[in-house]
């Protein structure tokens, strides 16, 4: 059956293993971080007498040529070089010439890749935060729309309570607002310079890491260079963040699924971001918010991948972890757009005010406003209020109506003690409104909200 | 076939249902947590006069009692009851009467079991971060009599600088100081409270947040109740740090197993903490690394559970999130043995420091000090430099000795740059105290680490 | 803060140590194993001469009585005994001496463990195909009153194309059809007795493999020892097999929970499979297929524990293997309920056929009707007919009525090559009644699904 | 902070919506399927009468034109055409006109998506196996010249029995024999027509499904179209089976990696299979299968990333589905590359009989031989002459020798019993040729094994 694979059998064995070892393909993602961290260290080496001023200077020179020769194209990325630290080096040493060979003083691969990529991980972070920062202003400027529109809240995806669409829509801040705390503070806890630790064990060179560390922005230096050159945990905890901002997407593309069905209709897509059929010319799908729920599955993969990978390796560097940027990178990258299609989605879909009513109407909402009445006004212990209102629905439902819609009288025959002042309590607004506790779905809780997550958006602004 | 099980299929559909569905089995666990709950609670809605300050009491008192009876093991769990949550208050409610009947007034099921598991998880939190202290202390004091241990450093399991012991074990202790890190940023940013969301929409009952926050040791109260009763993150939080910490864990149990092994024989366990063979009698074997390292698999499990649960679900509670609990559980307990157990491990292990220093002398590992003194004392760049040192090692081993045994005479055949001082260079304890840099392996260098270490062991031991 | 868990550590290390390394607690469960496994290796060493007839039968009736004493509880299980393996044996020499202690002979416990393990994983195998068997006949005869039964068939969760109920269940059927090919085939693979292995390197005694393999109901013996002892490919393999199966079950929960919902209304789900609020009295919620559907989480996460404790294990047997029991465990013990569980929600639901009906009204079913029409009656291209749909539909839309509803004269003015007889085409039991294409939703279609798939159970009974 | 990805924005909306839409991207790879599908589809059309003989030729040849420009780069690829199907089907409008719109009859794009992409599978499930035989015949080759080569076979990483090499060799052969097994059996079960379902319920055409299954290779046709157009099992079967045999890979990869160390230095991997480093001059990394190692994280995430997708997808096709390909591209090209790499590793080290030879005589090898002999000479019980072997063991130690080097007198004051034979029984060739039993490592046992082997080779070639 040879010739099923015959094609790719021509490529000789020592290109399958250059294909295999290399990581050039992917890592040349990192040319700007890896030109940034030279820059530094060259001048850090200059400053402490290792390399001369001019030395230093010709190596930034060269340096920024070969940024700016990647930027236009015009560089050749040889599989042969490896990864993108030796390309950068070997075109160094061809555009300087002795000088260049001077850059690796004091400094190894395994310190790069730990640089490069925690540079990376670290911009993401804060990238991360501001696309999550423009989600939230589109999420508050629809809610301050929505504090009286009415929709059914539920739980068990049954009709439960009347809340108000603003409130639905401050649970998604909230967690958004969650995810921007995480990954500040895994950026803060992980702003710690890794570059001075050579290959494991440090140099004996006299650098000064401190030094590099302000070039770079770093709020510190890690302490133990065996640990350094090992640590991935701030590739971890960026791809855990990204699980959960995701897991909360799909919640959300779940519920724009289910409210663009006909069954539900309380939404209606922009064209823009729903397509159609190639066979069913009357559909219109929700292919965004499906897409967006079946990212989870990758970023999830990417973060089981990368524990799978440091599961069990001996210190220090392995080539096994290698392995560890293609899944960052991915993970990045769907976060990023993903939250960027989500926000166009949200902001430019239509509301069905009337729709999200209707429903209200359907599945007794109030009956919880019942029993909380018959505690608060009749003094019955909760537990049986949850009873007698039971029966009272129970008879509605024999009436074929809501039971908002019973008249005292029959209300009454369930439970003699039930007065005339339980219609307003029964009523969908009411029921909404009476529900004014701290966080609450009351208008005038959600409002609190609404000004609560607005102060803490303007604190950030003003930091 | 049918006979295969019909032994369990005597179980009729109901029971099957009511094990199914039924989370006491395993929420039972949470009992304390939920006791101390319903006691702020009741304490809450006497002060807010929802109850009477008599029937807080009451409440109080009957909880107490329950506590009581469920840790003397007279509690009777039904499974009827479904939960922790109906199993205490029916008890109570048989205990105490009417005013048990109360206690459930603004709040609901949902509250309870956010509140119930987030006690729990910020308890554990706290409780991992003590086991973990208590490991570094360990570590710490093995470490101080080791910071002259020689030990060959290795990359890819290969040889490559010589290295002290303290300074391999601190890399341990970063580790494991960044996993506390982690954890008190979770337990910092996830104490909130939860209570008094009700089923998803908060309460008319004028209940009062802050207080119960306060009661329960809550820097604050949850925003948006429809996130609160749908929020799992800190759950999930849990989950990762001790994936993280159990990756960390792994890594070290790698090294335990190798050094443990004939060929490297750096280590002997303890026979405590090593079994023995039921057929080979000869056998000691390192089972509890092994072990600890297998417990990865066990919590990268409970973590992607979790996610995946959560993929999707539309707000607010889903009888889905029932499924949070167990893996939680089972993580919370696994890290906490296998921190303990790897504690005992370390401590009572024998270090073979003849062994470590033997291993040294072999794989040339002053060959980048014999590169470092190239750039260093001829000014040689050091893409040349270690070009040089190259050829030095194939000549050592065309010799059949180590790098560092070669005289000067053979290594100016190399290079006839190289002067007498050389030797000194390629010493192996030369080699290590070379190593000066910040985070280094110099004796003078991890005596440092140590002391930054400690300063924050003490830092902390002050807060 | 060490009071926090102060109570844990009045556990001395010795005792956490045997908690920890301990299988006993739940390798136990393989009790049964473990003593049909003995008896078969005693009966063997007797037939070769290795033991004694006399002893072989003393061993036989020993273990037999150690089972009656297990099923009746009356066997006491010692945390000291470490395992299953040693709990029985030991019983057995305090029971019979001599004889007992020569049971071992020629066997290591690595061969027990990987011989009860894959006894149990294959009885359990079967033990799921036959749930699976009667879920499908429960799904059978459902599906064969429903083929009649209309109802909209969605993609992306909108209406599509009318369908019928029957026709709909079948695709269940279809996906357990092949969760049972699946397991069967698994179960056939893996049909070959590991024992005899002893450590790893086989054994000098005359053992004779092939009889102990036909005692045990095996097909054949294990080619290579040290592969033997080392293979968990079994149990990763019902783990992937149940994670597939729960993954079916998981889609099928979601659509219950759909219909079940007040916007839908499909079905109704019996009270005895759903659950009320503590809250909100008018609830009823379909909490059984909620955890349904979040069992996914637990089942992946099994797969994914055993396949990280495996990854990079060097040969043969190594501790960590221990952590491939409970996973496998749980999954079993979860698939089989959750089956069953299954199984009766849906056997006791009611369908809501008008419900259903009058959802095919919505959304304008029979578009791709009138698409194939203008393909087969105007021999129009296809991407044409798609087009011109397209414009009916939206004229449709602009009237507020369903395409169906289109007379024929407004039909005309979208395209004047529209007939009379298009009014047909149009009717939703039309539309589905012409999809006559094998695998199709007419009722003619379905029909032959049905007889197709009960010859295939009635060739499954046969054999 | 916007100006950190302010590059990124400079892209619209729209171009955000194409990019995170589109999947052609990446299903290009797919154009050969997605041809040779259309071709036997227009080629039944004809048959059937649908198309004229003439325009199936056409389009046959249309799309034949296209495969060439595709595989000569000259086809433009445009993100505006979505996926593969939509960018041939439009090339092929423009090529060949009317006769190209009449291509997409009776069928949808879900039934391509299922139809190529199972193509795909199936295929590449082949190519897999191939390499599988083709480094098993490596394997074989090796094991053939080593039947007698000493090595200490190991549980717990500790030195247990002495096996030889060609023994631990076949443990690979058999788990890759398994991988082989699995992945015809998926093949096999998997070898179903999809398409012909069209969007979900099958077509009013009078389409010949059995007839495309029999021009494409296929053995049968899918029962039911609901679940044809939502299965992807097939999809799943890959990804598990490739995580299985690459956790083989990595067990594999860890030994070679632990046999290139320093300290045991059983193998020497070739210069074209290792590394060096950019630092330390000496090094030789084992590159290879420390990434090989690495490579498992990728595939079980892969597998991990498709369940989740999956889950609780409501029937039938799901935007989400699309994220089905990326993952099973990425393990296939995974498990190709890391296969072909390992046999090349493989056939190229060098191995060190000598080193393997000497660390059997570490460790008490035979200790387990002794215990066998008292069992069989002086027909003690098994745990008896485990006890008496400890004892011998202890003593060895005592001694500062291997238990293989004791005198008989030494023995004989462990236990009188202990007779002048005992010597030949201790010696390590004896040891390891003693284990005879089937499967057993002895040299005799060996050669079976290959021949087993060879046979089941042999019966595939003939097949």
């Amino acid at each position: 059956m040879s010739k099923l694979w015959s094609g790719r059998f021509a490529q000789s064995g020592a290109q399958l293993l250059d294909e295999f070892n290399a990581s050039l393909p992917f890592d040349k993602k990192l040319y700007e971080e890896d030109i940034r961290g030279s820059i530094a260290h060259a001048t850090m080496l200059a400053k402490q007498g290792i390399l001369t001023q001019e030395e230093a200077e010709e190596i930034a020179k060269g340096l920024m040529q070969i940024k700016q020769e990647i930027e236009e194209g015009l560089f050749e990325f040889s599989i042969a070089h490896e990864d993108i630290h030796m390309a950068v080096e070997s075109r160094l040493i061809t555009l300087i010439g002795e000088a260049g060979k001077r850059l690796h003083t004091a400094r190894s691969r395994n310190d790069q890749v730990a640089l490069d990529f925690r540079l990376y991980v670290q911009k993401q972070t804060l990238v991360i935060v501001n696309v999550l920062e423009s989600l939230i202003d589109v999420l508050m400027q629809i809610a301050k729309e929505h504090t009286n529109t009415l929709l059914p809240g539920m739980t068990h995806l049954q009709h439960a309570q009347p809340i108000n669409f603003a409130f639905h829509l401050l649970a998604y801040v909230s967690m958004f607002k969650r995810d921007i705390e995480r990954l500040e503070s895994s950026h803060k806890r992980n702003n710690i310079l890794p570059l001075g630790c050579a290959a494991l064990a440090g140099t004996p060179h006299n650098i000064d890491r401190e030094y590099v560390a302000k070039l770079l922005g770093f709020d510190g230096v890690s302490v133990n260079c065996l640990d350094t050159v090992s640590d991935r945990d701030f590739a971890l905890e960026i791809l855990f963040n990204i699980s959960t901002i995701m897991m909360h997407v799909s919640r959300f593309a779940e519920e724009l699924i289910l409210w663009s069905s006909y069954e539900f209709k309380f939404i209606t897509l922009s064209d823009e971001y729903s397509t159609g059929s190639s066979i069913m010319p009357q559909k219109k799908n929700p292919d965004v918010p499906e897409l967006l729920r079946g990212k989870t599955g990758r970023v999830n993969g990417n973060l089981i991948s990368l524990l799978t990978v440091l599961k069990g390796l001996p210190l220090a560097y392995n080539k096994d972890m290698q392995e560890d940027k293609e899944g960052v990178f991915d993970s990045v990258e769907t976060v990023f757009i993903s939250l960027n299609i989500l926000k166009e989605a949200i902001r430019t879909m239509s509301i069905n005010h009337e729709r999200m009513r209707q429903a209200c109407e359907v599945g007794h909402l109030s009956a919880t406003d019942l029993a909380d009445y018959l505690v608060q006004k009749c003094n019955i212990p909760f537990r049986e209020a949850h009873f007698i209102t039971g029966r009272a629905v129970a008879h509605a439902e024999s009436l074929g109506i809501d039971l908002s819609k019973l008249s005292v009288e029959e209300l009454q025959k369930v439970d003699a003690r039930i007065g005339e002042d339980v219609l307003e309590v029964l009523s969908l607004v009411h029921s909404m409104n009476a529900r004014t506790s701290q966080g609450g779905t009351a208008t005038s809780s959600t409002c609190k909200q609404i000004e609560l997550l607005e102060a803490w958006i303007q604190s950030r602004k003003e930091a």
